[in-house]
Formats: structure tokens, sequence, C-alpha cells
């Protein structure tokens, strides 16, 4: 942790905490009312709401222990005796990461088995990524910092195998419509939990730099909000093309498979 | 920043941030509600209510961080080593003023490819007008401060093009009961909006007079007040008037066009 921050650095790296409370409630109540989702794919939205709730309440809590770790004195954002709460991501992490897979996996038109396995798949190997990770994040010895760093990546690439290749293989289950959401939201996976391991080389390389220290915190703050709130956007798009394609199917036999004049005697005598 | 502010001062700005707070979250649970919208106009409803609800947040932050500020000290409010936060504003512009546009393009009835391209250009737009205008507005180099206020017209003035041409072409897909409240709608945005970069000049003109302060400071919460709960009541009143335009037009096909008597045999035999 660094000594001090710069009013810049201090503002960058609040108010930006501040933003991600604001934008992950906002983006909860959304997802809990999900107008023009069907009864199939209301689990799917109510779980990206709970993540999203869930997460705004760790920021409100991140931005209160920033501002108590980092106390203005003399015009000098100064590192106070109260350490910066850290845990809290960590915490975050660990509940709404494996919730991240449930929403996808649920928003799915699956086989029941291929659901449940995948289900249990991606939780198991998500929370170990997250578990993984944190003794390498409080540790100051190298070797724990870069064995558990290891560690936690092969999960995360198990991940990644995973999403490319058995969601794959079950793209063509989905709505049309909803196809390239599918991939939009396996590529907003990659990219925005690329960040995390990026943060953390960069923090424990230069763990006194303020500005490394700002460019950390600015990033995770960033990238949950994409991965959560960005990413359940990306669940609704899809929860609403598969329930229209639903509801299209379910109207077209009424419509097009009854005869012209079923029920009327045309010729009735 | 003033030096201090006179107990007249201070008591209109805070005040009206309080009264902010209410009104936002007051208007953020009727839209919630929405009685009388139709399930195709309860997403911009939606959105409405978590426009507001966000910048209820917001002004909760924001009174909070001016009354620090500004402590009482032997009967004068002076600044203290705090600084007003001004970035909770720039913040809940970043994520609310997208926003606005998307409720007043989700509720109106277009083409699907024209609501997309609408979508996306409003919302490029109003996010590069919020960003443009902070680096003018955090600097203190008249150099910069009237580079980005230009660079930020220019997308606010391409959205009102938008607004008065593209929209216009689309009124006639509109109920009839909605036009002229599209327009109010519209007018709504010219009027609030245009308040954002006079209040900027303003502050930029006379940055430590506490008179210019208190008028910016309450300018700007009246014009969000109205920008937002405002401008969500007239999308309201777009979305009921499309509503009963689009039930009339379902339940009209029984009473009128389904020949007298259809389905009777009339002369069966």
């Amino acid at each position: 942790m660094p000594d001090s921050l710069s009013p810049l650095q201090f503002a960058v790296t609040y108010n930006l905490m501040s933003m991600a409370v604001a934008t992950l409630a906002g983006a909860a109540i959304y997802f809990f009312a999900s107008p023009g989702v069907g009864k199939t794919h209301k689990p799917a939205m109510l779980v990206s709401g709970v993540v999203c709730a869930i997460a705004a309440y760790h920021y409100y809590r991140i931005a209160g222990s920033f501002e108590a770790a980092y106390p203005l004195v003399s015009g000098v954002y100064t590192a106070s005796e109260v350490p910066f709460n850290n845990f809290y991501r960590y915490a975050d992490w660990l509940i709404t990461v494996p919730l991240l897979m449930v929403e996808l996996i649920a928003v799915l038109t699956l086989a029941p088995k291929e659901k449940r396995n995948l289900f249990i798949s991606l939780v198991f190997l998500s929370a170990a990524m997250i578990l993984l990770g944190y003794p390498g994040e409080v540790s100051t010895s190298p070797g724990v910092i870069w064995t558990f760093f290891v560690l936690s990546m092969i999960p995360f690439l198990a991940i990644l195998g995973i999403l490319f290749t058995r969601i794959s293989a079950n793209l063509p289950l989905q709505a049309p419509k909803a196809r390239g959401l599918v991939n939009l939201a396996r590529w907003t996976v990659v990219v925005t939990w690329s960040f995390y391991p990026i943060a953390y080389i960069l923090g424990k390389l230069s763990p006194e730099s303020p500005a490394a220290f700002t460019a950390l915190q600015a990033g995770y703050t960033i990238a949950d909000m994409t991965a959560k709130a960005g990413f359940g956007v990306v669940i609704y798009l899809i929860a609403r093309a598969q329930t229209e394609a639903e509801e299209a199917t379910a109207t077209q036999p009424v419509t097009t498979s009854t005869p012209r004049n079923a029920g009327i005697p045309v010729n009735a005598g």
C-alpha cells in the first residue's frame, strides 16, 4: 500500500468505487424486474440481480474502507493506521463469480444432464480460482505469491476451455437471435476476467507505487462493473431472445396448422 | 470554490440538494410500478426508474459532501480542508444521461433497425458529451477549459440534430395522442440540458464568487430534477398513450373487421 495519494489519484479511485455502487444497484433493480423475460428465464435474471446487489453492497463497503484508509492530512491523502480492506473484493468474488457462471448456464437451452454437469464444473472451478488466488494476494513471500498465481490460473484456463468447447457444441440449441449474444457473453468473460491476473501481477511488482495502486483499483472497479452489470445486460438480451423464440413456437401451431375453415359447416345441407 | 458561504447561500444550496433526493427517489418508486403501462413499454419505465434511483443516490452523496466541505465556523459556513466532490455529478451524468436517451427511444414505436441505430448513436453521443466535458471541469488552464467545452458541445448539437430530424421523421408512427408528448419530451431535453453549458461558463468565469457558486449548484440541481423526474413523467405519459392505442388496435378486429355473421351458417339448408 502506498504511503500517500495525490488528490487526483484519490478522486479517481474513490469516485469510481462510488460509481460502481450506483451502476450495480441500478442494474440489480432492472434485472429483478427483467421486463419481457418469460418464466423459464427468470431464474437467470434473478441471479444476475442478486450478483449486482451483492457487488453494490461490497462497493459501498470498499469505498468506505478506502476513505478511512486515506484521510486528508494537510492537503495530502495520507495512509492512516487503518488498512484498506482488500478482502471485501475476495469475499465478493467468492460469492459472485460462481453465480456469474450460474447465470450463463441458466439462460441457455441445454439437455438436463448437460446443464447439471456444466453447473457443477463451472461453479467448482470458479470457486477454486478465487480461493487459490487469495493466499498469494495476502502473502509477501515471492514463492507463495507466484505459486498461488499459477495454481489459480489452472481453473481459469479450464473455465475458458469449457466456454469454448462445450458451450460451442450447444450453440445450435439456442434461439438463432441468441447465438451471437452467447458468443458476446463468453468474450465478455474472457476480456473482463483477464484483467484480474494482469492487475495482480502489476500490484505485486510495485506494491508501494501510488500510480500502480490507482491503476489497479480503478481497473478492478471497471472490470467488476463490466463483468457484472455489463455481463448481466448481455444475459438479459439472451433471455429476451430465447423468450421471443419460445413464444413464437408456442403460438405457431394454433395459427398455421389449423385448417382454414375448421368448425364451420360450409356445405351443411 | 469560494472560501465561505452566507447562511442563506448555504441553505439554498443544501436544501435543494436534499429536495432532489426526495423528488428523485419518489419518482423512481412511481416509475417502477408505472400503472397503466403495457408490457411493451415497461422497459422504458424501468430505465426511467433506475435513472431516478441512481440520481437520488448521488444527491444523497452530494448533499453529504457539501455539508462536510462547508462546516459552520463562528456563524459562517467556511470552506474546510475536505473539498466538495463535484465528481459525483459527472459520475451520475455518465450513467444517467445515456440512459435518458435509452428511455426516449425505448418508448417510441420504431422499425427494429431504426431503433437499434438510434440507441447506438444517442448512447455513444451522450457518453462522449459527458466524457469530453470532464477534463475542462477539473482543469484550471483556460486552454483546456475552453477546448473541451467546444469539444463537448459537438456531440450535444449532434444529439439535438437527431432529435429534430430522425425523431420528427418517425412521429407519424406514434399514437396520435403521444405525438405532442414526444415533442414535449425533446423540448425538455433542449431546455434542461442547455442549462449545463451555461452553468459551466458561469462557474469558470467566476470560480471564487459565493453567489456564482450558489447559482451554479442550485441550477444544476433544478436542471437534474427536471431532466430526470420531469422527463420521466413525460415518458410515462407517452407510454400510457402508446399502450392505450395498442390496446384499441388489438381489440378492434374483433368488433369491426369480423363479418357480422361469421361462422353462423345462415342459409344452412
